[in-house]
Order: C-alpha cells, then structure tokens, then sequence
C-alpha cells in the first residue's frame, strides 16, 4: 500500500514522531472521513505555497511585510533579536512588548557546523544602520549557544551607537529554590538586586 | 497569520498532538523548505483520495480488494477478525499467519453509544455464510471491550457450522512474573499447560 507507507514517512520526517507515531496518526486519518487528510492537506499546501520570512525581519508572513513590521503603533526603534520564529508569538504575548523583532533562524554552533554566515546578521547590521535603531534587545536562548550567538551580537555592534541589552536572568517566577539548577542559583545570587 | 494558524488548528486535531506540539510541528516545517511540507500534503492527498477499506475485509487498500483478500496463496477459510485495521499490519508482520483478515472497525462500547450496527458484523455473518470458513479467530483487543465484542462474536455465530476460536491469553513472554498483572496471572494460572 505505498499510498498509506508514503504518509507514514512523511509523519515520521517531523521532529518527535517516530515511526510507531507516524502510523498512530496514519490510521488516526483513515478511520477518520478522507476530508480531515484533505483539510490537513489543504493548511500544509497554503502554508508552503504562502508563508514565506518577512523581508525586514524574518518573521514568517503571509505578505512582504509581518503583522509586526507592518504595525504603525510599534515602535521601530527597539528590536528583539530572537532565534527562532516561534519565540517572537511567545514573546509578544507573553510580555506586552511593543517594538519590532529580528529572527536570526538559529544560533551560533560551531559543533554543528552553523557560522555567523548562516544567520540572518548583516540585515540585522543593516536595520541598526540604516533604520535609527535605538536599542537592541537580545533574547537569544539562555543556553551555551545562545549565551555564543548573544556575546557575538554584542561584539558586532560594538562599533555602532545603538544601545545592547539582554534578558534578564535569575529565578524563574512561581518556581521553588529548591529545584532551580546551581548555575541558575549562582547567577540570581551574583545580580542580585537591591529591594527598597 | 491565518494559514499558519490554520495548520496548527489541523495538527491538533490529530491524536495526540496537543496545541504546543501542533505548533512545534508548524515551526518545523516553516523552517523547512516548502517542499517537505509539500510532501506531506500530496501524501495526505494520495491517502484521502486513494485509499478506501477493502470490499471484502475493510483492511485500507488502494484498491478494490486489499492484499490479503486479492493474494491466491492465503486460505480463505480462516478468517482472523481484527478491531482496527492498524492491526492487520501488526498481527501479519509478527505471526505469519497466511489466512484472511476481518476488519470491524471498533469495538462495542455501550458506554460510549458503539452498538453492533457499528460494527463490520453483517459482512462478516454474510462471508461466514457465503464464502466457506472453516475457522474465526477473534483477535479482538484483550481489554474489557475487546472481551464483550468478543463474546457477541461468539453468540452472533453460534447458529452456523464455524469454528470460533482466540487468541490465547497468559504471560507475555520476555515478561518478569514480578510485573505482571494479577488478572494476567490468575488467567495464566487457570489456562496452565501440561508440560511433556
């Protein structure tokens, strides 16, 4: 049946869907009436034939332009500089920021063979120098390679007037001491913050 | 972004998948190039399109009858009926079993509102009395519904000349008795085989 095997490949090229899954979800849609698999079908084929990064920031968008950069109430002279597309929608709802964002589309791995080449940083230069960028918000994953691809950023600017800062780090809200990983701990202790 | 969202929406329809992993799966794809998600959607179409239960047996096919049913080399007159079709694949794969398959489609579930007229059970009556079986196995699920279609099984062909056989029941082998669950092991008990 190479129609039904194909789909199970398919499933199983996605990230955490193994082989067993694949076929769980394979069979899922075949119990189901054949236009659940079409509507799917239809949201994938719209989605490939139409979403394509935002010219200005990497943001994947439907139009040249994202919902963000095409905003007029945003203001353009704070950017969040993020890895990946997904954590601009976390962000934005998550905390009310109002500026722009800059997707770099990965991080700095020199293991992995990913290079500053592979990133979107000369549009990231190129906003900074050409749109009156202000401040540069760096909100890279708080992981090694993160903290990498955060300090190269910082280095890349250094020459340019804009204003770099980061996430802040310490305790994450509603957690319990207790459980918090000792680099975690050691760092809140370090930044620790006056109380008035 | 509405194809995005779209697409997510139809991810989490699947089972399984929950809203976060749905759009996990999405900003995996839109990281890809478009055409994996390209593939993914002319696999669901192939499978929607193409494939539809086989006449006789309900196993999925591409074809009228599926390879079971259409395969001269298997005996027609044992007949193992099955819940779901992602069984077939299952059962065959493992056992070498060389006879025909009998998809029901579920299980009977009065809880749920599943009565018999949701089963395959007519097609099944009507090949037990047209097509010469010698011998039903019931591979039914060993869970409580798989018990009660079971048995119904059993009673709908109690009036005919076939044999209605089932899996046995007992310990899983490789399995630790330690780990095992009493009604396994009260079962395993009861079915003791003699050893020569």
């Amino acid at each position: 049946m190479p129609a039904i095997e194909d789909l199970v490949t398919e499933f199983s090229r996605l990230p955490g869907i193994g082989r067993k899954t694949a076929q769980r979800l394979t069979f899922h849609l075949l119990q189901q009436s054949p236009e659940q698999a079409g509507r799917l079908a239809a949201a994938l084929t719209a989605v490939a034939d139409r979403v394509r990064p935002c010219t200005i920031c990497g943001t994947p968008a439907e139009t040249e332009h994202c919902e963000y950069c095409e905003d007029p109430r945003r203001d353009p002279t704070i950017v969040c500089v993020v890895e990946e597309p997904s954590a601009v929608g976390v962000l934005d709802r998550a905390t009310g920021f109002r500026g722009r964002y800059h997707v770099l589309g990965g991080r700095l791995d020199p293991l992995a063979g990913v290079g500053p080449e592979a990133l979107r940083l000369e549009e990231l230069k190129r906003r900074v120098a050409e749109e009156g960028v202000l401040e540069i918000i760096l909100a890279t994953n708080p992981s090694m390679e993160g903290e990498v691809t955060a300090t190269y950023i910082q280095q890349l600017l250094a020459g340019s007037e804009v204003r770099v800062t980061r996430l802040a780090r310490g305790l994450p809200v509603g957690g319990d001491l207790e459980y918090v990983d000792g680099v975690t701990l050691a760092h809140a202790l370090t930044a620790r913050q006056e109380v008035r």
